[in-house]
């Protein structure tokens, strides 16, 4: 492609030679002759004196005049990022790592209904009254138990367990070593100090268009159903206990803990090593800063920071404060000693 | 069931319709006609009014003239929740998600000893020398390493690897992903700044009636061993380090992780994302609160929150004044204003 | 071995009977007769008086005198623990859980390139091109994806996944559970709340004499790159998100997160349940402290800790006022009473 031909895909206006051959994309700083490259992050602004790129996708405002430009085209779009991915797809062929059809070390009952086109990678066990939808690929060593199911378009990756009667729906991801419908945490405690296992008789149900990342863990409900509703997607390691529900869209980064009961609403966003106690209710559009401990329910869109967590912009005086403390027990140090000698000034008798 | 039955079995006292029949069980707020239901948690109260049940366990002291009761049929007990699991395992048969028998495809070894009915999923592998007690069952997928061994009925989930030589007891369940016997983290700095593997010679025992969740890592001792003792309960994705020794009856919530050599006592009650440094002693019966740092040892019976961590009620003072530092910041302000101020008033002459 | 030999192989000063028969090597609270021990640790000093160790290792400036020493064998040296692990490997020979040859159930296409002495275990999947050097040991049910490559002399152990392109070192160890080359977590969002993938079309690299902990997971990169340089150490369920780079001999311990595009340095510390926010650069030789939370980059050769993180000196100073926050508070209440009297008395008119 030219870059005149990715301008006129994206709409976007171009600042430089327009005939110049466009091959690959990169990141700024790794980029070469021939490749598009972007600016969206700030910090990176000071890569686009020394990029090697051939052209790169800048935002509607950004100054061209400014860095020493050379041969570098710019093309100037609303989002550069979102348009580099539009150009990424375009000229990047995904690869599918997953054969086609049914592998002959793959063990499929009878009683499983596969859809068209599925992938069951070698070793792919399913269990009874397994259905799998059309186009889905199900990779290498995953296990899929009695009377699950995954709708269509779904991409399993190797070594995933699903535990049975767990439902999973259409454009699902999940990644290698994930865990899908494990006994949720339930004991009930017998008066000689052991614990009397609580049978977890619900299940794990994972909506459209969610992806999980590696090695998350989905509990299946004690009775009813653990959810992950459309589009919600975890990153890796993230804990899902018994019986939460995560709302539409909610976004969860890497090695975050939900316990049990736990309500998520709609469009949050939650960071990494984030802890949510049980059985409380996080509202829609909220934001949950990294490492931060959620005692109680939040409120929709406010965003929240901290260990016990605080509303972020009470959070930061606080931290602010935090981080001055020597000074503030010196001050007070000082306040009783100052204090102390204008008692002893007063007590002495007026000459 | 009828309700009338259900309160004999259990002793109860019965409140409403003793005709009415129960053929499933429910949370509360999510019951129909035909359930049972329960009420424990306070929290649940309101749906009390609402719930479609159509009886529910109710603790004794319970009131059950102050909610509109409708046709909802109380059942009077001391204990609701540990009531309605024994109905739960009565009326709703726990599924077996494992298949009968050894599985074409499983591999056993001639050295393998089986005890009766052992259930080995499809590609199972065992090593040379493996011992599996009566009516143990090993999910898809499962890896026992040369010399481990498992008691009787014990039930490891699919996917689940451990390595040789380690040893699991009795009516231990091990769900999908976890890890028994994996180096422990342990390495010697050399001069040049690399380091030499120290070698992890010991093995990893997991004694009668523990339970361990989805992806949990339970790593081999450098010598002897690393041991959950007789009752322990992990959540997913707890790590246990090298050399640690976990009492009875310990139950620790998710991404809880265990630093080298440490000994938790018996009793223990560790919330979830819980961090312990190596080489300490937790003492019987203490209990630590979620995300907490443990960077010492504890004492018996306390309870333990913050990080680095404090005795509870000690943390929840100082987390007081922390919420209002930015006050207690302005005061200290204006205090060194105002003795400013009587510092120039003192200073004036007399008149 | 006798105690001698032992003491001539470290060039080790005796003291006690050199013809001692050494067999076995021991923990110093578990040895029995017959074993080596030794004392690093100055915690475990107790443990000398009453060790049924036949001989111990301790450094050059050990007062042998000072305990009650009875038949013990003290073997001086100047680093006690890097001596045992000398001895350790000379007397117990490490166990090699790996089959030899490659198991009849191993799947490995025409177009896979196996260097000699390979081990590949049962039910292993090679896809297309893949590349395993000599020496090389992949445990059960493990799964190398189209066009990865391991080095020589490697070992992998059962139900590891290794995604599509990835590529592994020489000498390098992956313990169980590893993901290697899962997608990073990248989306879009769009303007009705839902989001798009952005597709992850870099690979995953690990140089040579890496190990990773069980249930690790180091994602693939957007572009380019997500690199463990040689010699790093992961500890178990460390997650490393895509287009992170950790430097030579950096070592991790259990569950930290490393967020996307974060360069770590060589030679760093990092404790166990650290977050790490994206695109930040991590000094070299920096110390980071348990559970601490890491917000911008960090200069080289400093320690850090706290949540979120300040260096080391600092977090101890900031620490020590909070412990006694309580008692601050009410030293404010206390001086704002006491300023009020004297307020109160200046405002007197003078008599």
């Amino acid at each position: 492609m030219t870059a005149q031909e990715i301008a006129t895909l994206l709409q976007g206006e171009i600042v430089g030679d327009p005939n110049v051959e466009i091959r690959r994309v990169a990141k700024i700083e790794e980029a070469s002759a021939g490749d598009l490259t972007f600016l969206a992050n700030p910090k990176y602004e000071k890569f686009v004196a020394t990029t090697k790129a051939s052209a790169i996708l800048v935002s509607t405002g950004y100054d061209t005049a400014r860095p020493p430009v050379g041969r570098l085209v710019f093309i100037k779009v609303p989002d550069p990022y979102v348009a580099f991915l539009q150009i990424l797809k375009r000229i990047t062929p995904m690869p599918d790592p997953f054969p086609k059809g049914i592998h002959a070390t793959a063990l499929v009952p009878a009683s499983a209904k596969l859809g068209s086109a599925v992938s069951l990678g070698a070793h792919v066990v399913l269990g009874e009254n397994v259905v799998v939808g059309a186009n889905t690929k199900i990779g290498h060593g995953c296990v899929l138990g009695d009377g699950s199911s995954v709708g269509e378009n779904s991409v399993i990756f190797p070594n995933v367990s699903v535990y049975h009667g767990c439902q999973i729906g259409n454009r699902v991801i999940l990644h290698s070593g994930v865990v899908v419908g494990s006994d949720g945490f339930g004991f009930a405690p017998r008066n000689d100090g052991t614990y009397e296992k609580i049978p977890q008789l619900g299940i794990a149900v994972i909506e459209d268009d969610v992806e999980v990342g590696a090695n998350c863990t989905i509990d299946r409900a004690t009775m009813g159903q653990t959810v992950l509703k459309r589009g919600v997607k975890l990153d890796n390691m993230v804990h899902i206990a018994h019986n939460v529900v995560v709302g539409e869209n909610t976004v969860i980064a890497a090695q975050t803990g939900i316990s049990g009961s736990t309500k998520v609403g709609k469009n949050v966003v939650i960071a990494g090593q984030v802890g949510i106690v049980g059985h409380i209710e996080i509202g829609d559009r909220s934001v949950i800063l990294a490492q931060s401990g959620i005692p109680k329910s939040t409120e929709p869109g406010k965003t929240y920071f901290g260990y016990p967590a605080k509303e972020h912009l009470r959070a930061l005086r606080i931290e602010a404060v935090i981080r001055s403390l020597p000074e503030l027990a010196k001050d007070v140090e000082q306040l009783k000693r100052s204090l102390e000698e204008l008692r002893n000034l007063l007590s002495k008798p007026t000459p």
